[in-house]
């Protein structure tokens, strides 16, 4: 998502911020067209005609937050800090928004990829495989082989148990 | 649950053990009352006899599923297993049931802790509180402290993006 407010982005661009940000407390059945139309300020008649399907638009939303995510939070996280459990740690907090926004409330706003994956069924093959795509890239980010998807692991593995209890930091193990 | 066959169970206890199978593939939201009765065999006008919501019926499933699962995997595997990494993968491949039954299907039937952790709002305070009890004693189960917590991550993690993605095994990082 660039800078442009909501008022200056066009109605498609408004569904997928939209997706964006009840995908962060909400799992993929619960989010409705008719709720993103109303967050969107788009008539429910004309969503068709900028998506085929609410999978489609989620889709849409993955990858702009792919996007987003990997080039505001994961790039940096890997320049900036020395140890993988400081990169975990940076990554992790960055999942969870802080703020006066809606999103930072007490659902523990997490991740939103890893709160799709867990939500979605056989009926959303776009999105599953979409999901694999970004978490192979995500954890050849983090290391080679095994160890990139560990730390991957670590890092959803934390988000969604933070959705109900407060995980303490770990010493190395 | 016990080795009692599903005819034999009442219907309270077949609206549980139903709603146990359905969690193991969808989400809390998608798992509806009228599905739950369906699989009992209950009619739907009765199920507010039985639970007093369907929040009630997930709370009473999450129950039962944790009694099974830490008496017959997470127990045994801490007897068994003399290392961490063969104790939790033990316990993340007792998440995926295998064999002919309805749950092994490619959705990556996966653990109903999660799934309902992942899928859940501010709405089901009852199921978030007990999830969060669960949570906390298996991981005091598989360490202590952090090292508890880091294991639970590292099983929950790796089961979440199997739902996607097939995730290889990780040598000690």
């Amino acid at each position: 998502m660039t800078a442009q407010t909501r008022h200056e982005m066009g109605p498609k661009e408004r569904l997928v911020a939209g997706a964006m940000d009840l995908l962060h407390t909400q799992s993929y059945p619960s989010v409705g067209v008719q709720a993103l139309c109303d967050l969107a300020g788009v008539r429910k008649g004309s969503f068709y005609h900028f998506f085929a399907s609410k999978e489609d638009l989620i889709l849409a939303a993955l990858n702009e937050a792919w996007e987003t995510f990997r080039a505001d939070v994961v790039e940096p996280a890997l320049l900036r800090e020395t140890t993988r459990e400081a990169r975990n740690a940076a990554i992790r907090r960055s999942c969870h928004p802080v703020g006066p926004g809606p999103l930072a409330t007490s659902s523990g706003a997490g991740c939103i990829f890893g709160r799709v994956a867990a939500s979605i069924t056989d009926s959303e093959p776009l999105l599953r495989a979409r999901l694999a795509e970004i978490f192979t890239e995500w954890a050849a980010m983090l290391g080679d082989g095994g160890e990139g998807w560990a730390s991957l692991a670590d890092i959803q593995g934390r988000l969604l148990l933070g959705f109900t209890v407060e995980v303490p930091e770990t010493v190395q193990v």
